[in-house]
């Protein structure tokens, strides 16, 4: 790869293309010419970067030529209709949508856990060059999950999401905040999808079972099958087991996730702490005595996913339990998790997965 | 008991008491004289009833004289002031909050889950006359839990709550359209406890581990204890195994909660939702191919405790599992549940244990 390589944004002007040109600004990526491409209708926009600003240009096959390195985040439609022709014709593209994800041969990379995923780009005939950005809500679990399988591995893993309203972009992000001022004007509020917007539920001080459909089969929604399934392939375990709940909450753009691990290994408390300490990554907020936990506003705009609440699960352990059995080793643990859905649930995992090309 | 007992609610100014108010009007529940009690500061304020309105008086022992059945709900402190004096005086206390529910002798009760609880009402010698209302997760947790236990057993709970701002009164309520207020209006948003108000973390848009201390040897909250050590009182179970995840999100008055049980009996998702259905006080809320099952808003103003999401747990079918194994019974599922706090979680259920001493 070039040392300094021509890149593109493609889906430049959605919420997480504005987080993927910020965060490549912060890391100082070593690029040469830089592109920002939307639709046809965002063409000509400026959009601001390194003290500058770069000019939109409209997503055409013509304008991948000659990028080494394309960022996508415009939706899976738009990745299936230009990710493989570009991809083979030798620019490595990262994909943030779900069109890959699941793709034999396609890496589904999270640098600090599967770096190994993106050894051979070319497994995948169809899908040459192609590596998909997993799941936001997938990417912050297992940020806390993966030292935590290392040292003592998992055996089974429930969790239960508070989804930002990110997840569904600028879009779903503006529908809370109006939603929410129309609520506090008095006004009744109404679900988002009877008006053009997104969302099935009014969202103003509500919350709602995740806005994907639901299989009439397994009574999962995309969402949580995306979890489940994206851990087996990252994790290489086509068998790990999994629960997922997806909710989504009226917070603006950092997800939280309730998990309940049982181990393969006993583990003390302490020696899960310190694994997710020593994670990079991955920063513990488990302050008892202050009752100060990962929240979304403290995960919002920082890289860290956040860990806390960090305590034996109380249902494996006896109801007589004294303190003197809470020091010992425990085969379950409850965790609360919070990451920013924008920056590590998808710009800033694209970004390093584009630093580990380098 | 009177036919027409005189009763009285102290702290009937706060959210749960003007809540018992609405309540006792909308079921018709016969009484004679009805007593609007509160703190001296209150005292004289007129709150509606029945197309008039009540004049609250200040509560004091000889308020309480002559009064049949006492709603209760103006804080532990108070309940532990006035309650066991009046309960000895013959005087029947529905108390809502934590003071006395986990006293031996004190019966915890759901009028659909344990109503045999309450047929002793002098079984403390130090507090007779007196039943406790259990906490408002607890209460809306059971509420879905055991038709489910009493038809297939419950081996073990694991729950992870998403908790409304009503919990912590009127006060915890405006906190948070308060903040979302000043959030809307561009200013920046600090924790309520730093200005004299409740909650310990910024309100609007976030959430945060449930406002309680903390433990630091088990880690658990006091919200977290209460529905661990509560459910096992009233299913009269002390070895019944739950973990418990409590966390504030920014609703105003009905509570969520995500539940992965196992059962000790394996059970079809027709046959759960069958016993769901069929149990007093449930709506089965559960519409995979719309996308609708419980929220916050529909359970809000409402007596039902929602259930939905009804559906095998995921982590204990094999990868492979083909829809046929869907139709199998399974030994644990994973359900989405939602309930007003402020009634079932508190006035209602208060409300119901006193229609049951008539």
């Amino acid at each position: 790869m070039n040392k300094t390589p021509t890149i593109a944004v493609a889906g430049a002007t959605g919420a997480v293309g504005r987080e993927m040109l910020e965060i490549l600004e912060q890391r100082k990526f070593p690029h040469g010419t830089i592109k920002a491409l939307a639709s046809p209708r965002s063409a000509g926009q400026q959009l601001p970067y390194r003290g500058g600003t770069l000019t939109v240009e409209p997503l055409t096959h013509e304008s991948l030529r000659g990028v080494d390195i394309a960022l996508f985040s415009a939706g899976s439609s738009i990745s299936k209709e230009f990710a493989p022709a570009a991809g083979k014709a030798g620019c490595v593209i990262v994909d943030n949508s779900s069109a890959f994800r699941m793709s034999d041969g396609v890496p589904l990379t999270i640098p600090e856990v599967n770096p190994e995923s993106i050894r051979n780009l070319h497994a995948s005939a169809s899908l040459p060059n192609v590596i998909a950005n997993p799941n936001c809500s997938t990417i912050i679990l297992l940020m806390a999950l993966t030292p935590i399988r290392r040292a003592f591995g998992v055996e089974r893993t429930i969790v239960s999401t508070y989804q930002a309203a990110s997840g569904a972009g600028a879009k779903g992000m503006d529908e809370l905040e109006a939603q929410t001022r129309d609520d506090l004007a008095g006004k009744v509020v109404r679900p988002g999808i009877e008006t053009g917007g997104v969302f099935h539920e009014p969202y103003a001080f509500n919350l709602f079972s995740h806005n994907t459909a639901v299989d009439p089969v397994t009574g999962l929604n995309v969402e949580e099958s995306k979890v489940i399934l994206e851990t087996r392939k990252i994790w290489n375990d086509p068998s790990a087991a999994l629960s997922a709940t997806c909710i989504r909450v009226p917070v603006r753009r950092a997800h939280a996730e309730s998990v309940n691990v049982t181990l393969k290994t006993p583990a003390t408390t302490a020696q899960v702490r310190e694994v997710l300490s020593k994670f990079p990554g991955v920063r513990v907020v488990d302050d008892r005595a202050a009752n100060l936990f990962p929240t979304p506003l403290k995960a919002s705009g920082k890289d860290d996913v956040l860990v806390g609440r960090i305590r034996p699960d109380a249902s494996r352990l006896p109801a007589s339990a004294t303190a003197a059995d809470y020091d010992q080793p425990a085969i379950a643990f409850d965790l609360f998790i919070c990451g920013d859905q924008l920056r590590k649930g998808a710009a800033l995992n694209a970004v390093q997965i584009a630093e580990m090309l380098l």
